[in-house]
């Protein structure tokens, strides 16, 4: 029986077909809608995202943290400080809209926001001019934490008992924050992986969670962009299920960010970082 | 061995943990790089993408296809005849650059690319005002193709075949044009799947192949922004390896589309337009 109070499913009827076989039934699936985002009430971004949780007037309580998230890995904003207030505008004829009202002094440069534009990747690059743009906005990560590798196998898991979606719909990614130790801070779904990412930091910035000796669990294969959000949350340990590519590992190494890939049952592959990793 | 024609792989050194053991190894991960695309010399989107085959000039073919299918399935273009031609600018400080040179009639509303904007997802939305302008865009697909059941899986598996990158990084998406009958007309891989499928699209464009009687194969989940790009390029029928999302289903079942889903060994699910399942 799904959480009601989780607004990340949708049922839907299907036909399944089986052996040669066709029988109607209904299935769940992950539930994708548009949510824009506004900074003094000028629209920034239309991003395709699980609702996920829902406060007691139904209100998305991820969407904030979305919006926090989004405004910190993308160079926005720095600090908790930095945001006044999140308000829901509700619903227009698109889906949902939050405005984030930023401190009187933060300074918004609309223009660069609005340079490069029509993205259609999730890429992490739009509204800057280049890869080494992002990569002069950011200093390398400084953490003397140490986590051990099978602490990380725990830590996979722990999301893995939260992905409640998943089970239902084998449609979301998740992100996890944990500290070292394997305490989790946030596990949070959606349809994206990148919105997955904000969501867990947006929810640490909301909440003056320190990230600086924190791990970032992915459940899918890690793109430059993951790791270029991990790098602006200051998180210093990267750790995805699936395969990195490329990019996410030469730009890991640069940042001096620890890069876990393939973390399964009992084996992982560490792409950058290895001094972060106690192997025994 | 890998293929030196195909740009998709890169190898890097890495630390193996298994069972308690580290033993330093290399690894092939799946390439991710900057691509930007410009129409009439004005940059319009930066997308990171795998660069794939390579000419005998070492230049990108893929670059061509993606650039030609984003136009396509974003709603810049609408027919082959829009392009003029393709020009490759070579390599500037942060990747590669293709300046798509357009018909003189064609007339682009830059003004409407730049106005929904600094997009960090694989929306599909951008520059766009709304969703409801987004389906205001496309006529719902019109097509009497049939399709037999088990004929979906043989292309599932013939895609899978040309899988080579895949198979050596685990690290990339697929997407697969076929007819009806299973000839196989096209297949790419590139890291991002609205890439794997622009491409393709793109293929079929400068090909001039005929798509209204084809089948998309795509390797993993299936978003709205596929669906989306799939209905510009008036393909009828999409079927996923994995889920598709909510609004994923909603979208094809207004456009008149077959959806298929987790098209798995033995089974699939049926989303949408179910009548051009033949299931025996």
């Amino acid at each position: 029986m799904a959480d009601q109070s989780v607004y990340s499913a949708a049922s839907v009827e299907v036909v399944k077909w089986e052996g040669g076989r066709a029988v109607a039934a209904r299935e769940e699936l992950a539930r994708e809608e548009p949510l824009e985002v506004r900074v003094r009430g000028r629209a920034i971004t239309v991003t395709m995202r699980t609702p996920g949780r829902l406060d007691d007037d139904g209100v998305s309580v991820e969407d904030a943290e979305l919006a926090a998230g989004f405004l910190l890995t993308e160079g926005v904003i720095r600090s908790r400080v930095d945001i006044d207030k999140i308000e829901h505008c509700g619903r227009n004829e698109w889906g949902n809209v939050v405005d984030v009202r930023l401190a009187p002094l933060v300074h918004v440069d609309f223009e660069r926001l609005t340079r490069h534009v029509f993205a259609a990747s999730s890429c992490g690059l739009c509204g800057k001019a280049s890869i080494a743009q992002v990569r002069g906005c950011h200093a390398p990560v400084v953490s003397e934490v140490r986590v051990q590798a099978e602490m990380l196998q725990v830590m996979v898991a722990a999301m893995r008992k939260q992905q409640g979606t998943f089970d239902r719909t084998g449609g979301l990614h998740a992100a996890g924050l944990f500290a070292a130790d394997g305490t989790m801070i946030v596990v949070r779904e959606d349809i994206g992986r990148h919105n997955a990412v904000d969501k867990v930091i947006g929810h640490a910035l909301l909440g003056a969670v320190e990230l600086k000796d924190a791990v970032l669990v992915v459940s899918g294969r890690t793109s430059f962009e993951i790791v270029q959000k991990a790098v602006a949350g200051r998180v210093p340990i990267v750790a995805g299920v699936s395969a990195p590519s490329s990019l996410a590992v030469e730009f890991a190494r640069e940042m001096g960010m620890t890069l876990v890939g393939f973390l399964r049952q009992n084996r992982m592959n560490i792409y950058a970082g290895v001094e972060r990793v106690v192997m025994k």
